[in-house]
């Protein structure tokens, strides 16, 4: 079974990292994106056939690990 | 106008950042997860109502800074 799970940064939330890509989009002369933010994207790869178990082992991974929900939002996408 | 874009690395191309975060997930006693792959994920804001000067400037955004299009592949959604 295949998986996605896709971490951005919760409204509010400073992203230096998304600032410095605006700015360097102007520098490179790139017109008409106002805004950036980054996030990070995982694709999993998931042994068992229970859809059930699978998610919960991916909210798991994600509470423990792949996001820190303090400052980030994640949202798992069974494929 | 919102868009996103999603990077991820072509096939084949060898991913260490996803290699240790299986390793940590096993540390953590998360089980299930097989195969781990890392990539990026920007959330774009358009100003202009024009779709297709939009899709146009997110692909020069891409193929000049948000993507190594050697190693990696991008997929742009407007949302």
């Amino acid at each position: 079974m295949k998986a996605r799970v896709t971490v951005t940064l919760k409204t509010g939330v400073l992203d230096p990292q998304g600032k410095a890509i605006e700015g360097a989009l102007k520098s490179l002369g790139v017109d008409g994106i106002d805004s950036v933010r980054q996030g990070k994207v995982f694709d999993l790869e998931l042994g068992g056939a229970d859809k059930a178990a699978a998610e919960a082992a991916i909210k798991a991974a994600c509470d423990k690990l792949l996001a820190n929900t303090v400052v980030e939002n994640y949202r798992i996408e069974i494929l």
